[in-house]
């Protein structure tokens, strides 16, 4: 793929707030986002869909991608946008037919289920994801600059649960056999993942993406020692072959392990800029052990309220999002003749996906109130 | 109910391999148990499963819950039975219609759906659980003192989950909107939950349950600051209701939170003996964390090998073993003239209950590897 020179065909950003705390530099306010902000909770969301007729006719045409991607921003005062899309792409170019049946998850009509289907896994040409590189592109164009947009993919690891179970596990019997069973067949799966998952993010880069990030949403599931072996150095050897900027800025890179709380040393080493968390990490206690002091080297944290708080009144919505950013403790202030020194910093986020069951007007509740109390706490 | 002096009427125990573990005193190889090692792996299970027409009729009938729970016994080298039950009777004994559908979990004919049903939440009368209670001396019996048996319950919060959820959940939304939106019906059925738990354990253990724990299943799936609330408090409620000893014999008391990895320290502070782990955390930082120094106040170590490694080879089964051997560490030896002196000690386990697609002739090469590696350890 080429790589244009997007730089100059974007509009300028007009509200930087995610990307200096993903910088670990001072904001005015908490930045906030949230995972899967785009979806079946919106009914504008369930319109396009219906339109589009499935999940992959919604993410595979640039107009409705573009267009769901922008709907949450309409409503909400949200500090960033994600591209909309699936983190299952990857395999699906590689040729493992994915699908959404109705009501249910996603499921790969050919998934990876011996030994000759491993050595025929190859890192997929980026001209079948052209689709996903032509979304970050319009979906750029439309923001018009408001905020940056997140491009992202699943990790190898998480990536390989799906290929090797053929659609979502409650045990993940199949692919932990084959960890346990054949740990080569599984290194060959992840060593092609990484490569692909590394193109396949580059490209978004070149496309416009503004950060990037991995989602290792099944890392949580390993047994500690076949995580750091199966997961973690693989989210590295991504990052490892990621670009650093574009066009002269920097892209943060965001690292997600869903349940990998007990790991955030590890995760530290990883050469990225943001560590996404989930509700059980006690945030104070993460950023005492991963957030770095100020001046210093450290990562900035993303996350962590329970998704579920949505289904509260306002009042308590309201109290759980001050109780999320009180543990995080006291924001980040750069000394004024040092704006851009860096410091721990939070970007706010759900700690998962937002529950398609959530009523709209409690996600305005929480965004506002992640705005006010954040500014409050800064004064 | 009364207690009748057990201690008279039972053979004396033959290993107590598990029960010196559980008090932190030395061992001559590290006992080992499996979580649902009575179950649907076994053919034998589900010969008797069969005969008894539903789980259901097979947990309330003493004499097949006798049998079941002595089956992998009559396998493998086990170093402590269990009662064969759910963790769901007492919340069926509570009035809330527990059945098991053929291929699905647990389900409630009458989940508690609003704060009616909250304030009809009682304890139940014991002696609707008079068939457990059976079960257990009628177990213990038939051990003929070969292995102690563990009696056990599921924790405040995990059997609120299925109260309110009336069956298994993946984003466990009614449970959570109930404890975000209202706390004072979450605590109600907590408190309930607590003392009706208190009572059914004290009841095992005046049957002849020699040890008994507490299954906090759905512990980890809190949010940091939820869970320390809504149920390590209520899982302390019910440790401070229960029997120490039981004539004259101390009855230790085991406490495992699946996905609790983040909380040891907070869970150390438990008046249990033991803690339960996933295989998510390593052992030897555990063990460093809250397994106490020699001589010192601190809790065993219960787990926590990946279910899915008994779907290996023998040789990598036997491989992975030794790891989780090793990464607890040096085993405690006693010195000479102080055999009882107190020190880290590690009880094997799963992280979590054996699948039913196990192949059963890997559980005796797991039992037999975990006897034959940690006596090699001690010499």
């Amino acid at each position: 793929m080429s790589a244009p020179s997007f730089q100059h065909t974007f509009a300028p950003l007009q509200n930087s707030s995610f990307l200096r705390a993903c910088l670990r530099q001072a904001t005015d306010h908490t930045p906030v986002w949230l995972m899967r902000q785009a979806g079946r909770y919106l009914p504008e969301y369930k319109a396009t869909r219906a339109r589009a007729g499935s999940f992959m006719g919604l993410a595979t045409n640039t107009d409705y991608a573009t267009e769901v991607a922008l709907q949450p921003l309409e409503r909400y005062a949200l500090d960033a946008a994600i591209l909309f899309s699936d983190i299952l792409t990857v395999p699906d170019a590689m040729g493992l037919g994915l699908s959404f049946a109705i009501g249910e998850g996603p499921r790969f009509a050919n998934p990876v289920s011996d030994e000759a289907a491993v050595a025929r896994l190859a890192v997929p040409d980026m001209d079948k994801l052209r689709y996903v590189f032509d979304a970050v592109t319009s979906t750029r164009k439309a923001l018009h600059g408001r905020v940056p947009l997140i491009g992202f993919s699943g990790s190898p690891w998480t990536l390989a649960c799906y290929m090797v179970e053929g659609a979502g596990s409650d045990d993940y019997r199949r692919v932990k056999t084959m960890l346990y069973a054949r740990p080569d067949l599984m290194h060959r799966i992840l060593a092609v993942n990484a490569d692909a998952v590394a193109a396949y993010l580059n490209a978004q880069i070149d496309a416009g993406a503004q950060a990037v990030m991995i989602f290792d949403s099944w890392g949580g599931v390993l047994a500690d020692g076949a995580f750091q072996q199966f997961s973690l150095a693989y989210t590295a050897r991504v990052l490892r072959q990621l670009k650093r900027e574009h066009g002269g800025v920097t892209i943060p890179r965001i690292v997600f392990t869903k349940g990998g709380g007990l790991w955030l040393e590890e995760m530290s080493q990883l050469d990225c800029e943001v560590l996404g968390l989930d509700w059980t990490v006690n945030l104070g206690r993460a950023r005492a052990l991963v957030g770095g002091q100020s001046g210093t080297v450290g990562k900035a944290l993303q996350g962590n309220i329970d998704p579920n708080v949505l289904f509260a009144s306002p009042e308590r919505i309201q109290a759980e999002v001050a109780r999320v950013l009180e543990s995080f403790g006291p924001p980040h202030k750069a000394p004024a003749n040092e704006p851009d020194r860096v410091g721990p910093t939070q970007i706010f986020n759900l700690g998962h996906g937002i529950s398609q069951h959530t009523p709209p007007e409690n996600v305005a509740v929480l965004v506002d109130a992640v705005h006010s109390c954040s500014r409050r706490l800064r004064r």
